[in-house]
């Protein structure tokens, strides 16, 4: 099984972007802690601050057919790209979206997502911890559609 | 360790309630499943339909001392209840909200929850998984706290 | 056949309460007149301030399979409680809004009930009357259900 | 006793505009059967598609004297029309405004009638039934100012 | 010089419509006194409770060439008519916009005009003396293009 | 094959109304045109200032039998009419909203149609054109409807 | 009779300002003009740059006594002031509004006019013309007062 | 003289809550200290979580005949709770609005207090001073009404 | 001890001012009444119905030093001054809101003071008593701060 | 005569991407389609899923001089990009914006675009057929200037 | 070259005003320092609380004929006065926005300036050297009309 | 001392983009004039069409340690981009928004910029100058910082 994990915009700054808010780990450091969690899964990694790039990953992965599964961290795309919103709407992938921070105790412009909708669901505020919950959530998504 | 599970209006109907969106078992039976995935862990289980009776349980759990953290499902009053809010932001417990639907994919008026802003965190979308998670989540932030 | 009527918070001061808006009856004579409009009908009578105690009724009356369907005055939680309006959604009853004022006539924050959404109809201005109205509303759905 | 029952734009389409919404009968099968309902009232019955002419007719009731009371089915005006408000608030005659579904369940711009605030009440989400219901308010109302 | 004097929806109704806000005296009586007050003027006469009536009744105006301006008095047209609007800027003749009651100092709904944008200006809240300084306002206007 | 083009409010003043927005022809040239464009078609054309007028033609043209599409230019109702919206949803003919002028590059009240959401497109900005265009789209559509 | 002619923020600058909007002569002039087209009525005219002047001279004019009624431009304070609003509700001269320009066909922020709502009226658009309306106007009202 | 003294949600959390906001001191000490400071009155203390329990002490407030006024701090349920809000509105007794904090330099959704319009007056800001002031104002009404 | 009580525009006024509001003394008579019921306090008193001539007096009262704390009732100004809340801001002498009306239940537009954000706390609806509970506030607040 | 055909984020999806609301066919075969349907004209094509590349390839256009007009499908950006607005403006190219999908029967996000303003005109809701009719469009506006 | 330096209310109190906000130098100080900044420009100073001394000094400066451009600190009058924008507008110099704070990162009342619309441009969060930039720009401004 | 001047989107159309607006010149000229203004100054001169690719160049300029400041003109992303803002925001390096016209004079959408909020301040209004002024803001702000 091969989950793809996405992060938007800003992301590759982790460990050196306002650590008081995001940590002090760098997104390489992240990723791998993440792959060791889950041993049994296959991991793909990546980032970009383009828009359009996200986009171009997820029908690369929808269309190359090796990924169940999307974990994404679309960043401050989140609030506002339909673009993204459309992208996720058009692959049959099933998408987790994931947060470090609360994005619901912040700014009031984070607060709404045009990404939101069209995921399976929405993990936010628990640091890194947040990738991991996500693969979760796939992992458990994708077993209970199995099943049926 | 013990963590209080605390469910608000309507998840007495689980089972019963629009099996479409919310699954076809009852709220015994999704803390029977959660109670024997972390067997490590004590578990309170409290529900109500009344507002006030869930912001008395969080006194209680904060003045006994025996909980350590709470997984609340809020149900309508997420949208609706400053005063569980405040409830929330008065103790020192922490507080993972979760819920069984993405509530982010719904009407307008479930976009926004007041109990969010005081939380830990949120968690959306991924049916009795949501619990399963909260309690991760939980967990990862007592032992953060421990470490330090 | 068995219609339950429910009423909300404030009604139990009919009679006390602004005469000139809500008229000079108490609940108790509006129930005993509304019986004997209905002879062939049981009737169950419940009123309370809390939220919750509403809620668990509806859930009461379907459980129990007496009940077939609902006379609805919630008072002002039409206008702010969504879990009154989710209790409604998961059970399978006919329930029929009713307002003893015209709340479209009155302030602002009267004009939205978030109730009438998913009830059967709402009847709202006429009095006791308001009453008598929502019974043969049900009556009708009752019959035309039937007659399916 | 004589009630003008009126209806403005779209409801000469009843039958044939989306049956699953409104129906399968006719406006004149609505209206006899309404009629044999109540053989002691003599009825006006009254459609137009063009909001002056439901104007023109309301005021033509009052000026004739014949009518004691309306029963008004506004249509889409309900939402648009400050000059049916103005009208109906310009005569003394009682009337009460009926929707054959439940307007409070649909789109967003059906939940404000500008007609409310001057009707005695609300009925609305009965099918033809709101009609029946319609003309026992106006009774209700026509005799508790009487009893005046 | 012939000005005519166009009435909408309602207006029909003066003397008998809520006499404290528009007075006691009829359209007619009203028309009478403004061409007592004019006798130098033409007058041309024209109510309609339906806007497209109103609408032609502009056209045919300005193509029969006669009439040199308009005071119009749009009632509640004045709120949400953009037809109407689209009309008068359609057309070269000019027209005043007055109302008899201070518009400003009702319910906030009349607070809007979308015809005052293409007017020449307003005059409200004067009862049927808003008529004649409209026919002033007019002939001011007259003169002042003539002398230029 | 008979197509309706359908004219609301002020499109009786095309070529009298500001020529520097509407262009210079007058109605009756541009049908004329239109019909020499598609001579293989029958039109049926019909203006009106008076939104039940317009309603009204729809359902005739429905009951008839003969026309098989309408392409509308509702005018201004386009912006504030329920009813013309709730009519056109109440047929079964494919109906084409066209606009003379980009309405989107005008005043913000003209930004938003009620028209639009039950038509199967709209075409906007393109002078006459827009309606050659849209007698096009009918087409297009009525065949693609043929092929299933 | 005396009249006060108050003119608040900038119209010290007619003739100099903006001339395409506000005209060419200076207020000097405007109230010369206006004194000779009233030879039977006193006039005292204030102007000033400061809102608290204003209110100042409304309190003078009512306690002294001489004058019995107010015309009032109050420039921009009209869209911004409930000082002035509540210092003209709160004598009992009659005031009625001008403006030079017709406010409703600018700026969004000139289309509401806090004073109107303690007015007897609003005369809007006719240059100094809007002037004597304005005490014409206020000669109607005192008559009409007398006369009761 | 009896004055009631009720507290909404969360005040029981009294020198536990945030005391950076709301103080160290218990609600119980609180209660005792004012009865101390107003020695002639007698005081009934009732604080409640539950919405529509406050809403049935104040109709047995009102009943039983006892108590002359009311001191009410509503928590959260001020910027919520129209039932409250109904419930205060249906009784005869004087209520005084009391909060600790400054609630208008506070949250955004705490600036509205759906309770202040039918209360006597507000006294927001003050910690436990405010219900004595509140007491206070109580005492004035009181006499004043009894002056009359 | 000095205290400095401030009031805003229209004040000026009280006693003729629509007393059935704002009651029928003047505003002497209730700064004598207040003198009188605190002889150990020195007051300075200050009207001005210039929003800058109150920042002033501000600004020289905390310069001058003499002040220990200042009872502001800021009239209408509460609702449109910036200017006003920056001058409290800007000095570190306590301020107290008081109005004499209950402003939370008259018009929208008085619902919400700029001023109320910097002042220590608000008091609101007891006539003239409101001066005197808030001086009583600040009596409070200055020996509170005193035993730090 | 060289027409440019610009596809915004998403469009590489048709095809795959919900058939049911975009069609069956893959932008290559509507592409090939447009040429067919129009052999006089030379066409360029270019899809992006990055707004930044639709900007230059606008100004590669206008640069290269041999484009004379754009067809442009925004996609999601319609909706949020001022940046391509602004490059739309900056160019003196013709730009015709065309969609699928009907875009105002969707979300309501989807119903006000950036890029109309800027555009001839606006097309919407007619599948590939919608490119056609652009095409057409734009052919009427280049001939309408050069008969200018 | 005469340049005005308009500063409005509290501008006074820098120096003294939340030092950690507006720095610590007073007003007299920051004057002297850009006098010295520009030896070969004339300056005049003025600061003023009263925004009608604020206006009358534009039209002296305009109507004197010395000064040649002006650098206006409006302080929180940028976010309430239009007539302070309408002096600005009703003269010809022109005028630069400066603040010593950036407005933009503050209170969302800040966020918006009338004045803005009708200055040459905008210099916000430099502290003092918001002054000199602003008469930089001035300059530039002033040259570049000469060069025309 | 090196600033890294940087240019998003549509600048790079300058000289040929509506220059009655943003003047004649190209970027190129700008920037070389700019150098020459500021001989002692290293400039990095940067622009791109793409969001992601501004928000790399402020991440290496970090990174690289070559750069002090930054000067940004962020053309229309100012108005949309969240992405744009939280890379400024996660960077130490100061930031100065420059704009070249006055973009608060334009249309609604311009008013708001998400980027102003975490830079030092604004610069907006004076075509090539504004960068002039913004380097020597950055200038004051760099020795400023040097100073503590």
């Amino acid at each position: 099984m091969t989950i793809l994990v996405l992060n938007g915009p800003n992301l590759s700054r982790l460990g050196k972007r306002e650590p008081h808010l995001y940590g002090a780990r760098a997104l390489a450091d992240i990723n791998r802690s993440l792959a060791e969690s889950f041993p049994e899964i296959q991991f793909e990694f990546f980032q970009s601050e383009i828009e359009g790039e996200l986009i171009r990953k997820l029908f690369e992965a929808e269309d190359e057919g090796k990924v169940q599964g999307v974990a994404l961290n679309p960043g401050a795309l989140a609030h506002t790209s339909i673009a993204l919103r459309d992208a996720i709407a058009s692959i049959r992938l099933p998408v987790v979206e994931v947060h470090l921070t609360n994005v619901f105790a912040r700014e009031t412009f984070r607060r709404h997502s045009f990404v939101s909708e069209v995921c399976v669901g929405v993990i936010s505020g628990f640091g890194e911890m947040s990738y991991r919950l996500g693969v979760q959530a796939l992992l458990w998504r994708l077993r209970s559609e199995v099943g049926k």
